[in-house]
């Protein structure tokens, strides 16, 4: 749960200091790590500000003018979408929006069903595209509506990123040719199977071609979800979303405990 | 995404052995970590093998006869839900389950919209009860029938557990009165606010009294979701639950980076 969040955006932080009055929020942010948690205002305080924060987490078109979309599709990994959804969540300018080829409800590999807001025929063009991966990618590279609404959205994004598999499909549909990209390690052999236009990298957590980034499988997409945040927002306000969330941010794209070894 | 699921549990591994016929299922496992992944199956392996794992992700009420109820709320925070999700979303005995107080779709703090399965009035009786954090809670502590069916659920679990400020719920609901506990480290005066009755963990991860495990905040969930997978299967479970979904698992509970000092 983010609390007091104090994301260093000159648009986000005036709403704060608006709305939150005589909290007093710490600016500072050590380099070097997050030991000490910023101090705490008293229970009145908090419950004040909460209202507030309620406000600032809730939808507020007004304050969002950009759209990232995450493409949704039956067996999705829940991890490889909700890692992002979590660390992109509150960024001021982006509204965090969910789309399936039909819309309505998508169920998850773990059984869990999420609420898509739009489908491939109502969808606007997304800022970012974000495509995760999942047991059912094994379908949707042979699924013509889903390669082309990749295809589709790519042309107009500013960032096309995947996590796991997700890759899998961006590279069926020709998005990622001439590029360098990851992608589950475990489904290595299949995922890069999907295509012989990719320069496939067996270490990296993620990787960054240009506006493509693809990320290694379900956790690590919430690491790459963080160097987005990076890009866009700086070092600073990517290691408070780190820190608000307790999170551990291996912001090493090279650290890839789970690579795949060369064949011999 | 999780592919060739080998989890060392009697019942799976023989689903397992069963439905996916040839592919052979590497078991063993280092202790110290998983640096070299599986051997990937063949494409058409993989593929045949898919549809199996398929099988096995969706919900198969004959192989699980237990049930984890997962307790959603307006504004709750997302990676505290689905990060544990992911960890137990592939148990062979447990199903997870979505509740909230009137069932249907319930909004997190991101503004993401996901399903429950049960409104408070039809839940069964869960094994393993988990509440979640988010801003929601402030809200939810002043819920008379939230903390109703939080007692009542209780007196039934296995285990009950919550991630992040869901443990000031629990608190103010009287469950863990004599117990240590932890919480969101943010948050963590407004959550020990909830209650004088509870010996508070300034430095956990998570921590276990007796059948209760709360955990620090928002990511710290998917530490104790291990944590709880290795006490109901065993330490190879568990490494294998987070090696499949290439986590880098904070397995020590007093390891924890965001720790609040003490007053002076």
């Amino acid at each position: 749960m983010l609390d007091f969040r104090s994301v260093g955006i000159t648009r986000l932080s005036a709403i704060l200091v608006v709305i939150v009055g005589g909290v007093t929020l710490s600016a500072a942010i050590p380099g070097s790590g997050f030991s000490a948690p910023r101090p705490m205002a008293n229970k009145a305080m908090s419950e004040a500000s909460d209202k507030a924060n309620l406000r600032i987490a809730a939808k507020d078109p007004s304050t969002k003018s950009k759209k990232i979309g995450i493409v949704l599709f039956p067996g999705f990994e829940t991890l490889d979408v909700f890692g992002p959804v979590e660390m992109w969540g509150h960024l001021p300018e982006y509204e965090t929006e969910l789309v399936s080829q039909h819309g309505g409800a998508v169920q998850s590999a773990q059984g869990i069903e999420t609420m898509t807001s739009y489908s491939f025929d109502d969808a606007p063009q997304f800022d970012i595209l974000m495509i995760p991966g999942g047991m059912g990618t094994r379908t949707e590279v042979d699924n013509p509506e889903m390669l082309a609404f990749l295809r589709k959205q790519d042309r107009g994004t500013e960032w096309t990123t995947s996590v796991c598999t997700g890759s899998a499909v961006l590279a069926k549909a020709g998005i990622l040719n001439g590029r360098k990209a990851t992608s589950n390690k475990i489904a290595f052999a299949w995922a890069t199977g999907q295509s012989s236009g990719v320069a496939w990298q067996r270490r990296a957590r993620w990787v960054v071609d240009g506006k493509y980034i693809t990320s290694s499988g379900v956790s690590a997409g919430t690491d790459m979800a963080l160097a987005l945040v990076e890009k866009l927002y700086g070092r600073t306000v990517a290691d408070r979303t780190a820190h608000d969330a307790e999170y551990v941010w291996n912001d090493d794209p090279g650290n890839d405990p789970f690579a795949v070894k060369p064949p011999r």
